[in-house]
């Protein structure tokens, strides 16, 4: 069900936004709609300027249930778990506040986000963020990502995104972690 | 904690907001703090353009969990629980993107939202939106509300927020309805 072609477990669903001339509604999440995956425990709002990127992250936990609310956004995913029949498989989705939809990301598939001329988005994590324990990271630019971002300029990350290192090391460092999908 | 002072069930929780170079983030909700409140179940996002005013409207069954992201919105908020101690009171609480906060709203506390230059919010619902069983409605400006808008010109409404009825008409309708906390 609106599942995201090359990469399982992740899901792509649009949504219908209600305008009228007050302004506009759109239903963003209902528990219904998300299948196997658990419930939202927690709700970030996040806001980007422009050739900002996030990223690239890996979570071993929770999921993340992503709108884009306003501009545009380039979501770079890569499929890192060793179970997965789409492992290994790279893409990058367009969304955008003009046709909102609901992305759910499963843990194990890394993601990045690029924001051409900035952008808001919110998500809904299925446990409690926790960057230092359930956040990993590699630079988002790494080749063996996959993911042809096609920038034309360096992108601003924050220097934590800065200094990360590679995938290999990022997978290393995922092998010993209690619950990593890739090491199963 | 976080209560709202004159209305029992309420809550106001300031949220921290961390900005950067790249943007800002805001966690707007986590499970934990919403204490005996039901998690919610769906998530809308609403925009109105200026002079708009959502409301009056109370529910029976479900909580809401507002955070305004951008703009301004004066929150209309008056107690209709007969068995409330609190039962009558009316405010209005000012809310706004540049200092974000969560506002908790339980059943049978009814609401109404200005938005004097427009705005943008997210809420969370503690049961799925039905507006057919769910939403009570009466005029925004009956003086029984006890809400002192302000307002300079006439909102704009909908067109069922235009030809709703007076409160005690809502109250009426209310009285017969399973669940409504007014009829205890």
């Amino acid at each position: 069900m609106h599942a995201l072609p090359g990469i399982e477990g992740v899901s792509l669903r649009p949504l219908a936004s209600h305008p009228d001339e007050r302004g506009e509604l759109t239903e963003v999440l209902r528990l219904a709609w998300l299948g196997e995956a658990p419930p939202p425990r927690q709700w970030n709002y996040v806001r980007s300027g422009a050739n900002v990127l996030r990223g690239v992250h890996v979570h071993v936990t929770h999921w993340d249930f992503l709108v884009v609310l306003e501009g545009e956004a380039w979501i770079g995913l890569v499929d890192l778990r060793r179970g997965s029949k789409t492992c290994g498989n790279a893409r990058i989705v367009r969304m955008s506040g003009d046709a909102k939809a609901l992305l759910t990301v499963c843990p194990g598939v890394a993601h990045g986000f690029y924001f051409p001329r900035g952008g808001v988005f919110t998500y809904g994590l299925s446990h409690y963020w926790d960057p230092e324990n359930d956040e990993f990271g590699c630079r988002w630019d790494d080749p063996a990502l996959g993911l042809a971002w096609g920038l034309e300029r360096a992108p601003l990350l924050s220097p934590r995104d800065e200094s990360a290192g590679s995938l290999a090391e990022m997978l290393t460092a995922l092998e010993g972690k209690a619950g990593w999908c890739g090491s199963g």
